[in-house]
C-alpha cells in the first residue's frame, strides 16, 4: 500500500518554518545534500529572483541553502503543500495512490494534453473551510466560475457546499448539479435581464452591484412575479495587493456600489419592497489574497455598513458575504498562505452577536492546487542562449500564464534522460506565438520526447478558461480517487468544432 | 441606394496626410468645429497619450487640433481607413449597405453579442495582396489562426488564396474548405508527430523548426512513404518593434532553426534526401508590423541563406517566405500602416533573378479591419471617479485587449441618448474579474440600456481565441456582403457546453 509521507521544507537558519511542517523531521534524514541549482553569487538578503522548479532537493538564494527533505519511509517525496502528490523513490509522480504517467499512457497521444484533479485533495480543502466554520451559521459558496466541471460540483455540492454563480449557463449547471438553491449567490456587474429572471426564479440570493443593476432585479422579481432576495455589494477600497487583474475591491474597479449612495439603494428598495427583499451585503477584495488582515479590515467595514443598514429598519438582513480570495502557494517554495482557518479566526470574534449568516465564496482555494495539467513533451531545442521544452499544452489549454504572468510549478512525471544534467528551459506550446508559455526559467532535468510534464495548481481558471485558439480542442478532464481515475468530461473532438456550421462535415 | 464616401483626417498644420485620404476634401465642408475631447494642456511635441475614440469630429492633441471632417454629400461619414464602414447622418452604423443596428435586432437579446464581417473588406484585402503581387510567382497563404471561420475560409479560398496552418485541425478544416493542399504552408514550434504524418500526406510544404521538428518529419515521410516537402524557418533575428507576446523573430524566440547550425540542417536533409525535399527557407518577424523595411532587412537576409544553400546544391530551392505580419489601424488615427504594395514594392528588386517563388503568410491584414464585435450596452454606472459602461461582450468572446492591452476602436451603432453629453467611459463586460475590459478611457455618447456598441476591428484574433469563461458561450458570426446579411456560424448553445459528459443533460 501507498503510504502518503509528510515533506519538510527547512532554511538552514532556522528563520522560517513553511506551513505545511506536520510533524518535526526525522533526525536528519536528508536525502541528498547536492546543490542541485541557484547562483551562489547572489546578495544575501535579495529576494529570490528566479525560483528553482525542483519538487525536491536543494537550492540556494540569498546567500542561505534551503532544503527539502524527506520522510523517506515510504521512498516517496511530497509536494509540499498538497500530501496527495509524491514523487516517489523512482522519480515518478503520483496523484493520491494513481501513477500520473500510467494515465499518461491510457490515454495516448491524441488524448495528450489533459487536466487531473485529485478527489482527496479538493475534500481537504472543502473540509478546512467546513472545519474553520464550525458552529457558525454560515455558507461556504464554490466559486462556479474556477472550475465549472459538472462532476465536481456534484462532488462539492455532495459535500455540502452551495454555489456562487456569475452567469445564466453557470446557473442552470449549478441547477444539473443540483445544488440547494437557498444556498446559491448570484453575482455580477452586467447580469442580463434574462439571467435575472433565471435567479429570481431559481431564488437565488442576488446581488446589487449598481443602481442599473436594482432597476434590473426589480424589474425582473416583477416579471416573474417572486420577491428577489437581495445583497448589496459595497465595495470596500481596500487594496488586496494582488495583480491588478483579480483585484476587484478597489473604489476604481467595475464591482460594486457607490458607497457614498447607500442611502439612494436603500431608498429604492424600500420603494420596491414588493420586489426586493435585503437579506444582506457583500463585499469581494480579489483574489489570490495572502494577508488575512485585508478580510478583518474588510470585514468590520461591512459590519458599519450592516448597522447602517439595520438602524434604517431593515430587519430582514441576515447574510454578511466577505466573499473569496484566498491564494494558493504556486511557487510551492513555502509562501505563508492564510489556512480557511486563520481566515475565519480573523473574523469570527466580530461576528459574535450579530445574528448574521457568514457566506464566504472560496474558488482558487478549493480546487486551485488540487489539478494539474498533464502534457507530453514533443522536443527540446535552443537557440543558443535559450533552451526550450516544446509540450503539446498550450496557452490554449491554459492561459493563465500568458495573461497573468502566473506562475505554475512544473515538474516531470517521470525521470529525465539518466546521466544528464538539469539545465534552466522555458518551458512553451506549440501556439504560434511568443506569449505561448507555460513556465519560464525553470530548472528541470532533460526530457526524453513523449514523455510528461506536469504543471501543478492548474484546477482553478485554467479548465474555465481554455480557448480554442490554433483548433486546439478542450482537454479531458481526469478525477482521481484513491487507487482509481477516470475522465469526468472527455476532450472535445474535431467535429465539435463544427458543431455551429450545421451538419457535422468532418471526413 | 447607399453611396460609400471617402473621409478625409487633417491636420490643422498639414505636417502629416492620413493613407486613406482618396480625394482631396471638398471645399470646407466640415460639419461642426466644436471640440469635443481632449485636454489643451498637454504638451505641445507629446505622443498622444490617451486616443479619443470619436468616429469623426474634431480632438486636441500635442498642442495641434486634428480634424476628421467628411463629405457629406451622402449624409454618411466613413470610419478611415475602411469605406466598408460608414456611420449615417442619423447616426446609425452601416457595414456595407447593412445597418448594423437591423442585424443586432434580427439576433435578439439572446443573440448579442456577435461578430459582423464584411465581405467586401476582406476582398479588397486580398485584393490589395494579389494586385501587389501582380506578375510574380507567389503564393498568398492565409493564415488561418486568425480567423478559423470556415465560410471565410471558403471564400478567401475561392478568391485564390492559399493557407498557412499551425495544427492537424486547422489541415483539417483547410481540407474541407477545399484549400489546394500546393498552396497550404505548414507551420510550428511544436508539431506532434501525428500532425506531421497528416501534413506530409496531404503534401503541404512544412517548415523545419528545430532539430527534433527535422527528425520527426524524416520519421514522418518513411512513415507515409512519402517524401516531405520542407523549408527551413530561418530566425532573422530581427526586432519587430512589437509587443513582446506577438514577437517571434528574434534569437531569444521559441520560433526558428540556430542559424549558426545551418550546415548541420543542410547535412541532416541530405542524409535524409529519400525522406526530406528542401524546397525553401521561411522567417516570421512578429505580427503588427508597421516598418516596411523591417521586411527588406529580412528577405535580404533570407536571400543569403539562399545563397548559401543552393552553393550546398540544393537545387530543388524555389520558395522564399518571408510571412505575415503586416499591421492594421486599430487606433484609426492616421497611424502609417505599409500596405500590401508597399510591402511588395520593397522586396520585388531583391526577388529579380532569383528564381524564387515569393510566400506571404498575411492573417490579420485580410481579416482583422474587416470584422466587429457587436455588443449590447446593459447599463452605465459610475464609482465617482471612473465611469463605465457595461456590456454583454467581454474577455471570454475577445481577450485582446486583456491579453495584449490591446486597443480596439469603440463606436455605438445608433446615437446615444439625445441631449445628453459625451463622457469618458470604460467599456466593461459582465466577467468576474477586474481584467474584463474591451476598452478604457473611451469618450463616448450616453448610452441607452439595449443599444449596440461595435469594437471595431475583431476580425482577427478575437473569435479565434474565444473562450467559455464564466460559462459564457461562442458567439455567432454574421457575414454581410452588399445589402444582406447571413450567420456563417450559430452561437454556442448551452447544451454544447455540456456535450463533453455524454448524453445532453440540459433541462
Amino acid at each position: 500500500m501507498f503510504v502518503t509521507t509528510w515533506g519538510v521544507w527547512e532554511r538552514r537558519t532556522v528563520r522560517q518554518t513553511a506551513p505545511w511542517i506536520v510533524s518535526p523531521p526525522a533526525t536528519g534524514r536528508q536525502r541528498d545534500t547536492r546543490w542541485v541549482a541557484g547562483t551562489p553569487r547572489c546578495a544575501r538578503h535579495r529576494r529570490l529572483r528566479r525560483p528553482h522548479s525542483f519538487p525536491g532537493g536543494h537550492y540556494l538564494s540569498g546567500g542561505y541553502r534551503y532544503s527539502v527533505h524527506m520522510q523517506v519511509a515510504t521512498g516517496a517525496q511530497v509536494l509540499p503543500p498538497t500530501p496527495q502528490f509524491t514523487i516517489d523513490a523512482n522519480g515518478y509522480l503520483y496523484c493520491e495512490q494513481v501513477r500520473v504517467k500510467d494515465v499518461q499512457d491510457a490515454m495516448g497521444p491524441l488524448g495528450s494534453p489533459f487536466y487531473l484533479y485529485s478527489h482527496a485533495r479538493i475534500q481537504q480543502n472543502y473540509r478546512a473551510y467546513a472545519e474553520a466554520l464550525a458552529g457558525m451559521d454560515a455558507i461556504i459558496g464554490y466559486a462556479v466560475k474556477a472550475n465549472n466541471n459538472l462532476r465536481l460540483l456534484e462532488m462539492l455540492r455532495g459535500m455540502g457546499s452551495g454555489a456562487v454563480l456569475v452567469s445564466g449557463n453557470e446557473l442552470r449547471l449549478a441547477q444539473l448539479a443540483g445544488f440547494d438553491m437557498q444556498k446559491t449567490v448570484f453575482n455580477g456587474n452586467g447580469k442580463t435581464p434574462l439571467e435575472i429572471d433565471m435567479a429570481v426564479h431559481a431564488g437565488c440570493l442576488i446581488n446589487i452591484d449598481s443602481e442599473f443593476d436594482l432597476e434590473n432585479i426589480q424589474a425582473s422579481a416583477r416579471r416573474v412575479a417572486t420577491r428577489a432576495r437581495v445583497i448589496l455589494r459595497i465595495n470596500p477600497d481596500i487594496d488586496p495587493q494582488v495583480h491588478p487583474y483579480v483585484s476587484t475591491g478597489l473604489a476604481s474597479s467595475k464591482f460594486g456600489i457607490r458607497n457614498a449612495r447607500l442611502d439612494w439603494f436603500l431608498q429604492s428598495i424600500r420603494d420596491n419592497h414588493d420586489a426586493l427583499e435585503l437579506v444582506g451585503v457583500h463585499s469581494h477584495l480579489g483574489s489570490t489574497i495572502t494577508k488575512v488582515e485585508l478580510f478583518r479590515d474588510a470585514t468590520a467595514l461591512m459590519l458599519q455598513f450592516v448597522e447602517r443598514i439595520r438602524q434604517a429598519r431593515f430587519d430582514t438582513l441576515r447574510y454578511l458575504n466577505i466573499g473569496g480570495g484566498l491564494g494558493i502557494d504556486y511557487r510551492r517554495q513555502g509562501v505563508r498562505i492564510p489556512t480557511p482557518q486563520e481566515l475565519i479566526d480573523a473574523v469570527r470574534p466580530m461576528l459574535r452577536g450579530t445574528d448574521l449568516t457568514l457566506i464566504v465564496e472560496p474558488g482558487r482555494s478549493l480546487v486551485g492546487d488540487a489539478g494539474m495539467l498533464v502534457t507530453s513533451v514533443i522536443g527540446v531545442k535552443t537557440n543558443g542562449s535559450k533552451n526550450f521544452i516544446v509540450v503539446d499544452g498550450s496557452m490554449s489549454e491554459m492561459i493563465r500564464p500568458s495573461l497573468y504572468d502566473a506562475y505554475h510549478y512544473i515538474t516531470l512525471i517521470e525521470p529525465g534522460i539518466p546521466g544528464e544534467p538539469p539545465h534552466t528551459y522555458d518551458v512553451v506550446g506549440p501556439v504560434c506565438e511568443s506569449s505561448d508559455f507555460l513556465g519560464k526559467e525553470r530548472v528541470l532535468p532533460l526530457p526524453a520526447p513523449g514523455i510528461g510534464l506536469a504543471v501543478m495548481d492548474s484546477g482553478a481558471y485554467c479548465m474555465s478558461m481554455a480557448s480554442n485558439y490554433n483548433m486546439k480542442v478542450f482537454p479531458a478532464e481526469v478525477l482521481v480517487d484513491g487507487n482509481t481515475w477516470r475522465v469526468i468530461r472527455r476532450r472535445q473532438s474535431f467535429d465539435d468544432l463544427l458543431r455551429g456550421y450545421g451538419e457535422p462535415r468532418s471526413r
